[in-house]
């Protein structure tokens, strides 16, 4: 597989082979570094590195046979060269910037390579979305491979998402050149219980010799777990613990290991090698998820690295499990992943293999960062107007939309209430006593419930669902709503203020996306997104500043959870325990049916 | 890839989850064994295997819930339950055997695996005679997967071979179903030098996403072979000594370490894991060559891995190295080499894990093998009456055929000799002076120089290059003859008495090839090799007692040589230096050019 300019090694070998045998000079030899060998687990003083056309010639003790005037050279100074980082896992759409963006903000720290689902799109836009991401990630200076979506809806028949993905899709876009597998395969149920659609998109994957991810996010070991590994998922990145990543191995799994912006799940299971002493071979890092502040204060996989290696891992092998492993896994050994002849010339060179400070990162025989400058040019595809035209409300919101009807005559009613839990993903099922007025539902701010509404966006219909929440803290007259609204991505508005709800929701139908707070009745914060609602194409530094903005602002409104923002934008997650909200009404997802709202009233 | 009648994971998949999960019964249990877990490299106690559809469905503390009535048990009665053995690189020609019989001479010993290079076919039948071994690689009950020889001839322009292997058979060839990759690029003269054909028939596999197999003979670990491996070889199993497999695994190539009948390349060089403590992964065992009675009294890769435990290497390491790193070499591990869900049940019982008993054998959920017994049947293919009819030698051979003319009037000559050495695969270039009678060059049987003559057997042309050779240490009036000639396979002929020689060249016109001692003018010994002049159908029991019965005739006539005829079939190997004799003529391999035999004559 080959993109952006780099010509494949079959077609580079007469030079390569050339280089090696002095016959013709290198492009660029960096000089007297250590050798970090990935493959035979060694550090290996006084190496040079010879490369020619992107791709690495020669890498011995003396390249000097290479160099003509010519030949550019970098003098490693005994710093470390280290393969360029590989994320093994992960969504662009959760850095809520386009792969471009992204791309330019984890270059300084030295990711070369992404593999990288595009899930979100995909519940907005379909296989179309899939491929305009697809096609950006191919325009990058670093290797970023799309792993097709597997599921959406990740609940068919209790939301409603802006496309489907279906068999088919799947099959079609095996064909696309940097498509490297399946992403992850959230339905386990459906692959449990023999999903014939679920099986499929396996098969589909596997006939064309690529890798499936897997997404088992489930604490049982039992029957099920044998049952899911045996429809074919080839890696997991949902374990949690170091029973999780032990049993995944053992059954022939990958066991992806993340550190995401709000995943830490490094720590509890990378004792499976450093204290068990499994074969290291087998264990891959990723982050999954990282916001943009997070992209632009902590790092991205160099994180990840000095993460694992700070648990106790020996640094050379916490490089393995961000490079040759993962490499190796999805069938790359001998394009990516380690720094031997022919394969694609992605280098770091750092002077600390423990701190790992990235100061020199070349991506295809190119520097492209040095010392946190990204020294390269990350191009934009150009998104097509109905790309950046996905927020479709039809008619402008009112507030009276938003008032909750209560039975004919009621004085009071019993209605369920969304309960978010402080730092946990599922939400608690809770039921609240609340008084009617003029025939309306009211809110109970006293007791911290306000009102949430999953207001319909892919097709215009005019449609929401109302329902109420716990847990924020907001106060006074207010309003969030998101377009990030995971996974059909409608978008979510939780206020205390029917009229300030109905200015948020028309304000992103304005903008075409993004999250907004208002706070009596003045917008206080935008987070523009405007492509699909999920992204921008501005700067990393740019949308995490906006993005920290947002967050001051809901503080403002009297949040105050760790992570408010993510708390929000899962409530329409109809796959994750107790109760959500999608545009089909409320969510009772421990039985995995809709529910009314009000349960009685007197 | 799915050959037999073994379907794909994909297909079975809603088969394997059922059984999994306990919706549906499986084909067979194998009941309370210890777990080899070679991705963990960890040995599990009390594990039940679930097999269904020839593949693995379940590996777990309890199998209950897929027994039924229906499904056969296997009690393992707590025996070691290791993954069925690969050889990573082997020739079956080498065995004098066709894939079925060697596929049957194997079995007991519990490889279940081979990945083959039919070089010598090649040689004689082109593409059609690889395809016949494909073909009948493909029926067996074990997987053999074959490797497109890669270099036929192996030195173009100092030999001919029957028929040539260019570029566009190795792209038509990676389309069929059971090629695996490239068979040892044993030209590394020619990728070092950039030779376009041998580059082109690279690039067709790795375009094909296959593994490119690599033959690195030479010590030095210079330019030269930074330039081979930038050429593509994945691989190497030439390498002899620990600095030879460390420098191959250092560059990204697996290096493939040797126990064949005659190759020892196991102790020298897995010192680099067992006392160096380098990452093991990418060590691989393998027999290269086996001769039938190795198969028939010693063993195959079970040999082989006995031996690197014998080494000091770990048996869960050992066993690795003869399974799952061996697997993902191929781009096959989620197909076969560790007993997990999805892959083909190949598994073995083994009451010892450092004597290796193989006690059972099952591939693809088959019983093959119990105590040594092969229990199944290995088909032969059809073999056409052109793969029986390969020994064209045009006229019959007389005395005179043999007949060394000296210049004219000429009563002595200087002439080049073929010395043969112990123990050693490469001949010295030695002379002698030599009397002449009738114009005729005579032996000197007194220092053992004899004559050797290359007698053409392709295309009928009559053709014969005679020529001298030491260190047999034959007597008296006899003549070897054999159609097994590395690697062009015409046929040698070394004898006292040009009668004997041409008798002998005779008989095997007469059967189609193989191997004949005469003595005094009569047949003391006959391996019938009619497939190809190369392969016996008959079984290895068989083919090893005539072979062992050949030797013997050959002591009886004087030879002292160990591996007297591994030597005789190498003297026309014109890739290995010193001297050698081909259809050409007598061949300089320190200068790879023809040369007179007579160098002065008086």
């Amino acid at each position: 597989m080959t993109d952006r300019n780099l010509t494949s090694w079959a077609a580079s070998a007469p030079r390569l082979v050339a280089v090696a045998a002095g016959r013709e000079p290198a492009d660029l030899v960096i000089r007297k570094g250590r050798w970090v060998n990935v493959h035979t687990r060694e550090i290996l003083d006084d190496h040079d590195i010879a490369i020619a056309d992107g791709r690495i010639a020669y890498v011995g003790p003396d390249a000097s046979h290479c160099i003509s005037p010519k030949t550019q050279v970098i003098e490693a100074e005994g710093r470390y060269m280290i393969p360029g980082l590989c994320d093994a896992h992960m969504h662009i759409e959760s850095g809520m910037l386009t792969p471009a963006e992204f791309a330019r903000a984890v270059i300084p720290h030295g990711t070369t390579t992404m593999f990288t689902d595009p899930h979100e799109i995909a519940n907005v836009l379909g296989l179309e979305g899939v491929r305009m991401m697809h096609d950006e990630a191919l325009l990058q200076p670093i290797n970023i491979f799309t792993q097709m979506p597997s599921c959406a809806p990740s609940a068919p028949g209790l939301e409603t998402t802006g496309h489907e993905i279906t068999p088919d899709d799947v099959a079609e876009a095996m064909a696309w050149p940097g498509i490297i597998g399946l992403g992850e395969m959230m339905n386990f149920p459906g692959v449990i219980n023999g999903d014939p659609k679920m099986l499929a998109e396996i098969a589909a994957t596997q006939e064309a010799g690529k890798t499936v991810g897997g997404h088992y996010a489930s604490p049982d070991l039992g029957a099920g777990f044998h049952a899911y590994v045996a429809g074919g998922p080839a890696d997991d990145h949902e374990g949690t613990c170091e029973a999780d990543a032990i049993a995944r191995v053992r059954q022939g799994m990958r066991s992806m290991m993340r550190l995401g912006s709000a995943w830490y799940d490094v720590e509890s299971q990378i004792t499976a090698v450093t204290e068990k002493g499994l074969d290291p071979r087998n264990f891959i890092l990723c982050t999954d998820d990282s916001h943009s502040g997070t992209l632009v204060n902590d790092g991205h996989m160099n994180r990840v690295v000095r993460h694992a290696i700070a648990c106790g891992c020996d640094p050379v092998v916490a490089l393995q499990m961000a490079t040759l492993n993962t490499a190796t896994h999805f069938g790359l050994e001998r394009e990516l992943g380690s720094i031997t002849p022919g394969r694609r010339a992605d280098v770091i060179l750092t002077s600390d293999l423990v701190a790992l400070p990235i100061e020199h990162v070349i991506s295809g025989g190119q520097a492209i960062a040095i010392n946190g400058e990204c020294l390269v040019d990350c191009p934009h595809y150009d998104w097509p107007a109905r790309a950046r035209d996905t927020v479709k409300l039809g008619p402008d919101r009112h507030a009276q939309d938003f008032e909750i009807k209560a039975p004919g005559g009621a004085d009071r009613v019993t209605a369920k209430v969304i309960g978010v839990v402080e730092n946990q993903a599922p939400t608690k099922a809770l039921t609240a006593d609340l008084p009617v007025r003029n025939g309306v539902v009211q809110m109970d701010m006293a007791n911290g419930i306000c009102q949430i509404a999953l207001v319909e966006r892919h097709r215009g219909t005019g449609g929401s669902t109302n329902g109420l929440v716990s847990g924020f803290g907001y106060t006074g007259d207010m309003a969030v709503a998101s377009t990030v609204a995971h996974d059909s991505h409608h978008m979510i508005v939780v206020g205390t203020s029917h009229e300030d709800m109905a200015r948020a929701a028309n304000r992103l139908g304005e903008v075409g996306g993004g999250v907004t707070v208002f706070r009596d009745g003045k917008e206080i914060a935008m987070v523009e997104l405007p492509i699909a609602g999920l992204m921008s194409d501005a700067p990393a530094t740019d949308v995490a500043a906006k993005a920290q903005k947002m967050v001051e602002a809901m503080q403002a409104c009297g949040c105050t959870l760790n992570n408010a923002f993510m708390q929000h934008s899962l409530l329409a997650l109809v796959v994750i325990p107790e109760l959500r909200i999608s545009d089909l009404g409320l969510v009772d997802v421990t039985r995995f049916e809709l529910t009314d709202l009000i349960r009685e009233s007197t």
